[in-house]
């Protein structure tokens, strides 16, 4: 089968890659409908993560079950399947109280690489949830997003404890940003500060429902937050960028008290303690569970409530995966879906 | 009026200081019926916070109120009064929602020093909580360890969401962490390990309501802590030190998904961006909101359900204060009690 990989910053290829099969009695082999190229993928493709040798990419899939193993029970073949990036048997003790990306027996999907045309999926009961009726075309990149940005930018939404009354502020204007903005929106927050300097990605965060906009950046951007909120910063700000700058931008645009949810994977973040202290906020993040979130996200996509597949502004064939990573890496596109 | 002064690292003196009086109409003037010394005076006494001249100390503080501006309704002459490290109006929206500690009017009572026979308290009504009847002499350290080292630990247990079924472990076995053992028992907590190399230590810990006692420290220690909860880490931990060695110490203690409330001021300390990420803690402390605990503290002690001010292992007259932060430096003593 084809598959995209990667081999040195700036080099990613499409090629011929053994077929996956089954392995242990509770994996599931899907044929993927449509994959896509995360912001994070951009790490190594820059050079700032490290590639030892030839490497699968991709950790986000959707499409349909065509083998089970043995133990595999409750995912039949034909199901049309969304899963999140880190395989989890959602039943152990830290999947119980929500944290499946933590799962004791996780397996990160990035090592196995879902840019492909098929995928085989570790512990398939526990990580791959069925869309009940086979989903239309339309819907299928609003899964896709189900699978990851969508997943990671609601839990960042709820990290940060956006509901109603609550003033958020969302830092970066990527794919997980926008859908972050849209979790809020959903989660009935009141006001939503998207703080992006790109037309088209500040439209879409408008139509996502955004409130307010914010050009600025950096302490000017935290001044405006502050102007906005009567001096006190955001209740609820979504950190989606990873970088130092904005994890600082995010924890001083809130408010003592406040709640930080970041899930932009940090890179050369180092936080200062005692400034954390006294800003009192809360601060939680990390790898989303999204799996904890895929049943109801599902059944919004399905019912046409929320279309977050919007988030995807370039589609390609596999074949042009090349293409893709290059569009991202220029922010000529916000995130690319790859057609196998 | 007597007064302790420092005037560098290791220099501490009880000195004669003009006796305060209303500046503002809203202030109070209190008679200390006991001060105290507190973990966080160590820092400038051992020259690791700065001292710009000679320095007025203390900040925890209970006593009879003896003045009141014309603006103050709520507090009367004759009351006997708590208040916290911080006055608070506790009306701005700050205040509303808990976090009374950075009050947008907060005074730190830390710049006017309480370790004398008499205070002025700013924001009376807002700061100062009295305590209804005359408290026996045997209530008074309870009271007194609520002005901070109680409210404190009270704040840590609850930012770590100590709670029913949850395994709380602790960090520091000074008077914060010691009250944040007896905290995590009143909060219902179902497992608590303190984590102490002091004989004397460890046992006011099971005193207040500690299951067990760790004795490792660093990387050791967690190891510890993974092996007592099934490898998982403990799902709230306390953390009442402000190094780098417990922080880190705290945030690998807990399991993914768990709380971390830390307490101690940083000194040093620089998180790193990646590991804190891929822990999928929550993170939440700062300078404790002891004003919204104080009700529900002084209730317990006036009621005698709790007797957190047998913390207090050292009592010395105010004119001996020297000789108390000595004790406490060496760690002869857990905490010192003032008698102005």
């Amino acid at each position: 089968m084809r598959a995209v990989i990667m081999h040195a910053p700036g080099d990613v290829r499409v090629e011929e890659r053994q077929a996956p099969a089954i392995v242990e009695p509770t994996d599931a082999i899907i044929r993927l409908a449509a994959a896509c190229i995360c912001g994070s993928d951009l790490w190594p493709y820059r050079g700032l993560d490290p590639i030892h040798g030839p490497t699968p990419m991709g950790h986000e899939y959707v499409g349909v079950v065509e083998e089970i193993g043995p133990a595999v029970n409750d995912i039949k073949v034909g199901d049309f399947v969304v899963g999140s990036f880190f395989a989890s048997d959602s039943t152990c003790e830290i999947c119980q109280a929500g944290y499946q990306s933590r799962c004791v027996h996780a397996v990160p999907m990035g090592m196995i690489g879902t840019q492909a045309e098929r995928l085989r999926v570790p512990l398939a009961d526990g990580t791959l949830v069925p869309t009940g009726a086979q989903p239309t075309a339309e819907q299928i990149p609003s899964l896709l997003a189900a699978s990851d940005v969508l997943g990671t930018g609601w839990f960042a939404a709820v990290a940060a404890e956006a509901g109603p009354g609550k003033t958020v502020a969302v830092v970066g204007d990527g794919a997980v940003g926008l859908l972050g903005i849209l979790a809020a929106r959903q989660l009935g927050a009141e006001r939503i500060i998207a703080m992006s300097r790109h037309a088209s990605r500040q439209k879409l965060a408008l139509e996502f429902g955004a409130t307010d906009i914010v050009t600025e950046r950096g302490d000017d951007g935290v001044a405006k937050i502050k102007e906005l909120t009567g001096g006190l910063g955001a209740h609820s700000v979504i950190e989606a960028v990873g970088t130092r700058e904005a994890m600082m931008q995010a924890i001083r645009a809130t408010r003592p008290g406040g709640h930080v949810g970041y899930v932009g994977v940090p890179h050369g973040v180092d936080l200062p303690g005692e400034e954390l202290f006294f800003s009192g906020v809360h601060l939680h993040g990390g790898p989303a569970p999204v799996r904890q979130y895929l049943p109801e996200l599902i059944s919004l996509i399905m019912n046409g409530e929320i279309d977050p597949g919007r988030v995807f502004d370039l589609t390609l064939p596999l074949d042009q995966a090349a293409d893709g990573y290059r569009a991202m890496d220029e922010r000529r596109a916000i995130k690319v879906l790859l057609t196998p």
